[in-house]
């Protein structure tokens, strides 16, 4: 595979890259801003263990800033910042997640005390979205140890990395997924438990007539479809070979497909 | 590339590939029976006109036997089949998706019906799962119509047919990932309404106690995870390098990785 800075039509190429890398960064603000409004104009505002139903408003928040936006950028690191020196993308990689990681844990820690702190307690973990919510979590808290300990501390020998590497891959990219997949369910779920309220968990939240198409419920909608769009994107980024990062000549490199 | 059957350690290789292969099968057939035995027996069975409510009970059902099993066989049929002459891997191909989408249009109409024939009608396409559904149903018919008229009849150059390829695996993968999506917002969303009675709209749906983990709850749950088991497996042979088919010696023949 010839570098970028060889190939006759590079221009065209990297034109089309930041195009696209462009395009993830303002659906994953937009992702951000449609689920603050959402939770903050729509849902009430935020608060913390005071006001527990208004704590929950934090969780669809901090799992779409950690699971969907900064995840992605972690994920898009190596081909954006390819100049960089390996070493130093490989930790920006790690802190990105890492970031990813500490936002998801407070979203996580925000929908369990809305449950338990409630007048009338909510069951946990009943729901199709709770089960895929923390299977995702948890593989992507092993992702990152596995991904720290493999490629970075105290890291494993050139062939074993070389191993490792495709099913990082693969797992980085199929918990993203599965973060976009839980993350549709949650809106859905939000969305039909505020079709009825729910008098016996002593709760006040506003009815919404989502079958009427009204505003709310067109803003959900479209954070969907934004979520879906941004995972579509940067998959396709990084599943093109012409836009990998190439080895500089002088670092030990791992073929992404072996 | 070498052929398998010039591999060293192509048995092992294979035994592995078939290893997957059948446990795709065996999460396939499980999602049909699970959603069918949710249909049938938790939720009164089915109909078609005569009794919309129980019509709809064939919305779930269908789409996942095409959207979900039917798809997922017909993107493996390139690697099973891998010993059969292209054209009629091809044609097999194009089949399985065609019953496919057969399957899924029966579906759309099953849930249609089931909204608009209700004593009093429930409204169609507000929800985020019937956004996402229409979406994925939409393009999956583009597919497999630019698929058809690409490859297939009346074909394009060899050059045309190099440049489009990657993009039809992209949205094939894309396309069965979204459908998984959709399948599990549509649990979601089952499982919510019928946490609740609906009586405005004349629905004698039982209530679910889906906070107190019924076996219903359970099994709807574990659908979830057995399809998204299926879709990631899926997805894992046919990325994998290894698992490629290989053109024979005399055939024009298109890199999957451009």
């Amino acid at each position: 595979m010839e570098r970028f800075d060889k190939e006759p039509e590079q221009g065209g190429r990297m034109c089309w890259f930041t195009a696209l890398v462009l395009a993830v960064q303002i659906l994953g603000l937009s992702a951000v801003i449609m689920v603050a409004v959402w939770m903050g104009h729509f849902r009430g505002g935020f608060a913390w263990q005071s006001d527990p139903a208004k704590e929950f408003n934090f969780h669809p928040v901090f799992m779409v800033i950690g699971m969907i936006f900064l995840y992605s950028d972690g994920i898009l690191a190596y081909r954006v910042f390819r100049n960089m020196k390996k070493l130093y993308i490989k930790v920006l990689h790690g802190m990105i997640h890492l970031g990813a990681l500490i936002f998801s844990a407070v979203g996580l820690k925000a929908v369990f005390d809305s449950h338990n702190l409630a007048k009338n307690p909510i069951p946990n973990m009943y729901s199709l979205h709770s089960w895929m919510g923390i299977i995702t979590v948890v593989l992507f808290g092993l992702q990152w140890l596995s991904g720290l300990t493999s490629f970075l501390f105290p890291g494993l020998s050139m062939g074993l990395k070389k191993q490792y590497m495709p099913h990082h891959v693969f797992w980085g990219i199929a918990i993203l997924t599965m973060a976009g997949a839980t993350a549709l369910m949650g809106i859905t779920e939000k969305a039909l438990f505020m079709m009825k309220t729910f008098p016996e968990n002593g709760s006040k939240i506003p009815v919404l007539d989502y079958s009427h198409k009204p505003p709310e419920g067109i803003l959900m909608n479209c954070l969907g479809i934004v979520i879906v769009t941004l995972i579509a994107l940067v998959i396709y980024i990084v599943t093109r070979p012409e836009y990998k990062r190439e080895p500089s000549p002088d670092e030990e490199h791992i073929e992404l497909v072996n």
